[in-house]
């Protein structure tokens, strides 16, 4: 049996593992901020019908530009978008890959502001580029001054920000958004993967696309369109900085069932995303409920909330794991991330969690 | 409206075209080497009941490691390979990139042999490979004296050789494939896109595998398969290459559908195949029929055929277009290249190549 350390690879990929949540069997899974209900009958009738419909060709290639589809995105974002202004690939994975092969890579810098999505460091490294980070608030805000100085002092080529943060939350105000795009020299992508679930009148960096070429805002149908299982990111921006992607994707990127699919969710998009208050509500409950057992609570506009900060946060989710509970260990020292749930798995993981705060050899809180 | 030049686009890209062959409504397509024969019936009702189960659970992420899709490759290759053996992405396409971003990459080189598929240095651009041909004799097969000797003088990361090859059609004598891999000091890949097409007896590369950590051998699911429009690209090798794989692919790369419609097709192979010996029929005549209209043709083992040469082959190809048959400008100057398609589709190709051949101006040969 041949080891992976004697084949030639990359040496800066020697030791590392692959990126990825444990994927254990467990009843109740609040670790990935999934949307916890699926689509209904009517729904999969309709995709089996599409589906149905794209399988007669294929044997033939997907259409390679998915016009169809990212015309269908640009009218679910409205703003005056068309599929001109937007771009998709399998998930915002691989939409951000294409973002930093097209504006990062080799001798440049991306730029985000930690505590921040766990993969960013995944896509610098998979393209070369170099990465930096710059700290938050204790809140998990962004200090404007602060974010000023460290593109002053950085000049990246992309700043990658998140809004509401993953995993904090936080939301980000525009015109924080403003500054970082009017400061930097290269481009700038707002994350709102979490956006729908915004507390109403949060507003979305779309507003600010027009008359900004360097700008971008990413989107997933994985988070509150319910959709993580059909892998569809998207973005949208000026089309010139689509034209830059549509250099560097792979062609037929994009299946034609994954085309047709999505499409039916988009069809649908009122019913996809029918458990998005259900699901805020579940998430002010459960951060109410943290706070009310005198845990810190970070405060969240996204389908999940940081909690902590515990001495030793591994024994507590392993704790919660032992009791049937899936939930992610992620973010800075001593906290932990739970997702929005069903009301049966709040309870389920508010009675483990219960039961876990008893121990007090598990449950003591960091200094 | 913005230009891309006013975008901080890297600078290899700038002036860049997205790749892909032009996608023209033509009634006959014989330019991307598709298989014409779209799936039953019965292989349809199959997939539209798998993609409603897996539709149920949507909303929650796929299994990020397709152990099942990648069980169900192993064993349609077949030689003792077993899921830990296989390696599976969104297309041949993705599997590549994988590949070039575990062993190539900056300050790196990939050496391959022209003329061939004309994605290799796109692959290698998109992950700041170096890019190194070394040509193949006249009649397109690889000499391996002058094959071991270009390896010397590159010290390649990785060789990527094509079996049977695009756009010629020419397999590979499996002494070429072990002396290659003997001589390389990085790692070798043998794309066998093309494979089942290969005249009865070719023998694959899977054969080698057995005790060489540094070969893989790559598959898709587009042309025999008749999959195209489903994406899906594998690789079979030594499971520390495929941990290797792991490493750089981005999580959750194969979605829920993609995994279940291809499992479909597998279980469905031999009817999913049934029409790769009526393609070789089709080859073979086409092949015969250019040569007695004076044509060269190059022997071979794909669904295509490459021929020519003409002064003008841009001049050909559109005559072709004109009169409704769409093949491809690919290969050395005054090459073109046409796919085995349906009887009805050759016949509607000779026809018109006959009336374009009746005219001097446009059919005149390279000196």
């Amino acid at each position: 049996m041949t080891g992976l350390a004697e084949l030639p690879l990359r040496p800066e990929l020697v030791g590392e593992q692959p990126y990825g949540a444990p994927q254990l069997d467990v009843a109740v899974r609040l670790n990935v901020n999934e949307n916890p209900y699926g689509p209904s009958e009517a729904v999969i009738a309709q995709i089996a019908a599409a589906v149905t419909e794209v399988a007669r060709d294929l044997n033939r290639y997907p259409e390679r530009d998915a016009v169809a589809l990212r015309g269908d995105l640009a009218a679910y974002l409205g703003h005056g978008l068309t599929a001109d202004h937007v771009w998709a690939a399998n998930g915002s994975n691989e939409v951000m890959l294409h973002v930093l092969q097209a504006f990062a890579g080799p001798g440049r810098t991306v730029l985000s502001f930690a505590p921040t999505y766990s993969m960013y460091p995944e896509y610098a490294r998979d393209t070369h580029s170099g990465f930096v980070t710059f700290p938050r608030e204790h809140d998990f805000t962004i200090d404007v001054d602060a974010a000023l100085a460290a593109i002053e002092q950085t000049r990246p080529d992309v700043v990658l920000v998140t809004s509401p943060n993953n995993p904090t939350g936080t939301a980000l105000p525009l015109e924080v958004v403003v500054a970082l795009v009017d400061a930097s020299p290269g481009v700038v992508v707002v994350d709102e993967a979490y956006h729908e679930f915004a507390r109403t009148g949060t507003p979305s960096a779309l507003e600010l696309l027009p008359g900004r070429s360097r700008l971008a805002v990413s989107r997933t149908m994985s988070k509150a369109f319910a959709f993580a299982g059909g892998r569809l990111g998207y973005l949208a921006a000026d089309p010139a900085f689509v034209d830059a992607l549509r250099v560097v994707r792979l062609p037929y990127h994009l299946s034609a069932v994954t085309q047709a699919v999505a499409r039916v969710a988009l069809a649908n998009a009122t019913e996809m995303l029918a458990a998005v208050d259900r699901l805020r509500v579940a998430r002010d409950e459960v951060a109410a409920w943290l706070a009310g057992r005198g845990l810190e609570v970070a405060d969240s506009d996204a389908n999940f909330v940081l909690f902590g900060r515990f001495a030793d946060r591994h024994a507590v989710w392993q704790g919660l794991l032992d009791r049937g509970v899936l939930i992610r260990e992620v973010g800075p020292a001593g906290w932990l991330r739970v997702s929005a749930g069903t009301p049966e798995e709040m309870t389920a993981f508010t009675q483990a969690l219960d039961e876990v705060l008893a121990d007090d050899d598990v449950s003591a809180r960091m200094p």
